[in-house]
């Protein structure tokens, strides 16, 4: 079997963009914490890592399958008592932050710290998600640790370039 | 919100016998590894283990939620290309690999080397679960992952206990 | 070869305390980032937690080796650059947080959330850590991620038992 | 600070040569488990991604730390138990299986199998590393994982660049 990843990659980042997060609202968390260790940090460049980090194959593959989880527990595929857990981020699930960390450690370890604080203070766009995420007919379970670990993993990347 | 985890841990249980799976099989490939390494060790003994892993709510979130996957899969809810991805347990996935280490790595990292190990000779039931998910309608990607992490997990239980 | 975990889980607390880390600090620290999420917490329960924490293999083997580097590199057992890159902290080397990752990940990945909160804003005791740390003679390399790993390893299981 | 990479991986290099290990012994794992795999396989492709494994930074820094404490250990500047811990490789430490799958996790969770495999199965110059790490004046914990991780972290990079 080969896969198309330049194609998954596109359908990965129109996921991202359908369920309400733009690669530019990813690089400006990481803008957010980063901006104050490098003066010279500009958008620009933190959305270019952003595009680097959706490069690889093992976000892509976590990307897609986590929004796709959302988006079937939405639907309401997904059976009871998973269901509940997926609609309602259930802080003891887990599974969410288990594919968080498969897209952070592609970058090493050093992405933890990141991760684990835009998760905790909701920076950017992670707030509007789980605002949305608690409409009760709205899933952004596996979203907000996805896009949280995106942008630690740009944050990794760009600290491991210079 | 509160999950009846006793009530999920059934489930789980019942999810795996569905997709033909029972907890034998599972205690069966434990002892198959462990079984030169100690003496004394019995099926039974090896089955209280699996037992026991499967009490750990982050196994029962993996179980659950890797199954869902599988089966979502077989009956089309899931989209292309994820669909064949999953269909066809593409090697280059991986997040059926995440699901299992976040498994295993409740008892310690000292389980990754049987997960490995059972993974790749398909000890025991493994090899049939992987033959019937090759059929054209058939999907256990997750499912042998899964049920390997849980052999491996009780391995790693039996060598704590002693 | 037997290894009494009763004496390497004391010398582990003994080393900690050695160290300038009580186990209230840590508790502490666990109690903090939790008392908004239980009114009736108390820094008690907090305490007994960590102390089960610390009872576990996984957690005990990571306290010992990675306090052993900090002290190695103290006193100059540590070839260069590796001594450099232990006594500065360096921010690119990663084992730190790789040992305290497998640390939290026994009670589940819920607890990388709290992990990466402590260590970014320095919760509690971790500041002063980081303070004495950056002595010319001092290495808290490891210290800093071991303590904010047991306080949220800790955090985690509280939100498991109740 | 700032840390030359490019001459802490010849040092890596160097220290794995010490111990008694060349990169064309670790190509050699990686060919032993695909040349099954891709007919066209050969050892000079194999080296090749070994180099290349070996130009990551979080593989740098979890070589030369895993090897100083199997160093440290021989030379006794470990406190007891621990070097008797390392001294012997004991089964339930687990921190040497939580280096090597630092190092595999670069590359995606598809390399766990491999490592298992190898692992168990002491593929190549795994079986001398360990009988060698028998020796009374001896440790070798750190070393077999870290080259069983280096091999399967290259199979990994093989299998995705194909």
């Amino acid at each position: 079997m080969k896969v198309d990843y330049e194609a998954l990659r596109k359908q990965a980042i129109e996921m991202l963009e359908a369920r309400g997060v733009t690669l530019t609202d990813i690089a400006n968390i990481t803008y957010e914490i980063q901006k104050t260790y490098y003066d010279d940090l500009t958008l620009e460049v933190c959305l270019e890592h952003v595009n680097n980090v959706l490069m690889k194959r093992e976000v892509i593959n976590a990307v897609v399958t986590g929004i796709t989880l959302d988006i079937l527990a939405e639907k309401g595929h997904v059976e009871e008592p998973l269901r509940s857990i997926l609609m309602n981020d259930y802080s003891l699930y887990g599974i969410d932050e288990v594919l968080a960390y498969s897209i952070v450690n592609v970058y090493g370890s050093i992405g933890l710290t990141n991760f684990g604080y835009i998760d905790k203070l909701k920076v950017g766009i992670i707030g509007e998600i789980d605002r949305v995420g608690k409409r009760d007919d709205k899933c952004n379970t596996f979203l907000d640790d996805i896009v949280g670990a995106i942008a630690a993993s740009s944050a990794s990347r760009i600290a491991h370039t210079r």
